[in-house]
């Protein structure tokens, strides 16, 4: 039996946000539901950066994610952040296929955003702010647009260059550059920093918005306020991922935020056993870490695409 | 950059035990001296089996293997345990490899038993006892005829297909079958069955022997009496590993075990820092349950032997 493998080149005109989408949202209900598998990441520390192993299941699919993030990459002309999926068969363990996993992880990210905007955001929502213009921002507006009729995206980043690089990207959207907190004064806003202190203050925060905070993906990182965070109904995808490497992981660590705040996980919220928002003037917040989960459901959807496609590469890797 | 993808028919012809042996005896030696990292195994538990990742780096090395165990493959003509190795730069996090990993799995196991018979078994050690006869067998007396000028080698298995078939695959070898009391009467033994109850009773045990204990790789499992290990001196390959799910595991549990019979690891002895046999009389006994670094060990051993081969497949992967 044949292994198929994807290079990067082959998945990125194989992900489409709405199929994408739906996937992710799928796999936050199998795991709310209990049917989907997710140890621990696997940490691997080295002298330049750190690798995690990033393995899940559910119904009909298992593998692994194998990414590292190397903060000197760019210097040598290399992405921060590779990734690579082994998606196995759960019957058998049978690699079915090797794939690149660098676009499908910023393709989940955006995906579980926008999940979470789907069920957390006001039903209205038609403006979205985007704090950080960095390859993340790119999906995670790819996204939105995918599920919503946006009048105007706001952006505010550091670099100016990474912000007119977003503009240029999109030129089907309405997309401006602004000052931070008029990026804030939008119906969903997502942050994706890589912020370790909070960037984004407290007066800049109008009732009735959703934030899907995205940066805080490690221990120490956070984004927001936690003034914030304790006048908001607070998501995450994963309580155990999210404390200790999510947007509420300095606050609880620091006891500045009242835990009572984290109301569920999205997964929660998908499957019905929690309510999400209940009024227009709530503020409601996501804090995404990333879930192997979400990668494996990316891999599934992509394989069952083309495993009868015989124009990718196929090696007879561990033969039976 | 391209990256390199090794199928086991590739695979086979490059694993040379003469290099295997120190390739992994190395990976000891740098464990034990903290220049090697290894997170605990990651498992993912799915109906029908399981998968582990399993992450490690050493010196100038890094990487993953996933590995899966279906015991109901059999029946389907697949093997039980099939492994990927992702063989990663550990200075970018750069995939430089994707590797089948199963027969990488069985040479170092085999490599692993050889490296702790070299430091653990009597100097004057020439016959060889294998208690199973199954592929496991094969790469213990793969590597132990790699180190010693063997004698004779005693086989025991409940199969005696697997037993004939292990005798017609080395006919360069003296192999005998025999009873379990006469294959425990060698100098150095090797349990590499799948038992979860004691199958080597305390009578059997001769002063002086040395014996791999292989086969204990799960919690639950066990191949010796533990009479036997409370009057031997054990050395383990990891202590966190092997007090979960190696030989001395159950007696641990039950605690049938005193603790101190573990005088350290085979790295100590490696490295310099224990002292592994100290007399001749001394029954002495390695604790295997399978390292990551003994898998990584390889991985780069074989890298590092093709990466200017052009024969191979190169695809690029991740591209940059």
């Amino acid at each position: 039996m044949p292994t198929m493998f994807l290079c990067k080149s082959e998945i990125l005109p194989l992900l489409d946000m709405k199929e994408v989408i739906p996937a992710v949202e799928n796999a936050f209900r199998q795991w709310a539901l209990g049917k989907a598998q997710m140890p621990p990441k696997s940490y691997l520390t080295v002298d330049k950066g750190d690798f995690r192993a990033m393995p899940a299941s559910l119904p009909g699919a298992a593998g692994m994610k194998w990414v590292n993030v190397h903060p000197a990459n760019p210097s040598r002309n290399l992405p921060t952040v590779m990734a690579v999926i082994i998606y196995s068969d759960p019957e058998t363990g049978y690699p079915l296929a090797v794939m690149d996993g660098t676009d499908i992880t910023a393709y989940r990210t955006g995906a579980a955003s926008a999940v979470a905007s789907k069920y957390l955001a006001r039903k209205d929502a038609s403006t979205l702010g985007l704090v950080g213009a960095g390859r993340q921002a790119h999906t995670q507006l790819m996204a939105h647009a995918a599920l919503y009729d946006l009048k105007l995206v706001k952006v505010y980043d550091l670099s100016e260059a990474s912000t007119s690089r977003l503009i240029k990207a999109f030129p089907q959207y309405r997309i401006e550059a602004h000052t931070l907190p008029e990026v804030m004064d939008s119906d969903i806003v997502c942050t994706v920093t890589p912020a370790h202190s909070p960037v984004v203050r407290k007066e800049w925060v109008k009732p009735g918005v959703h934030i899907n905070a995205v940066g805080a993906d490690a221990h120490g990182k956070e984004e927001l306020d936690p003034e914030i965070l304790n006048e908001a109904v607070i998501f995450v995808d994963d309580m155990r991922q999210a404390s200790t490497s999510g947007e509420v992981n300095v606050p609880l660590d620091k006891g500045l935020l009242d835990p009572n705040r984290i109301r569920g996980s999205l997964g929660d919220v998908v499957a019905g056993t929690k309510k999400g928002r209940t009024n227009d003037r709530e503020i409601t917040v996501f804090d995404s870490t990333g879930l192997a989960i979400e990668d494996i459901a990316c891999a599934h959807m992509i394989y069952e695409k083309v495993k009868r496609n015989s124009e990718f590469t196929r090696l007879n890797f561990v033969e039976a």
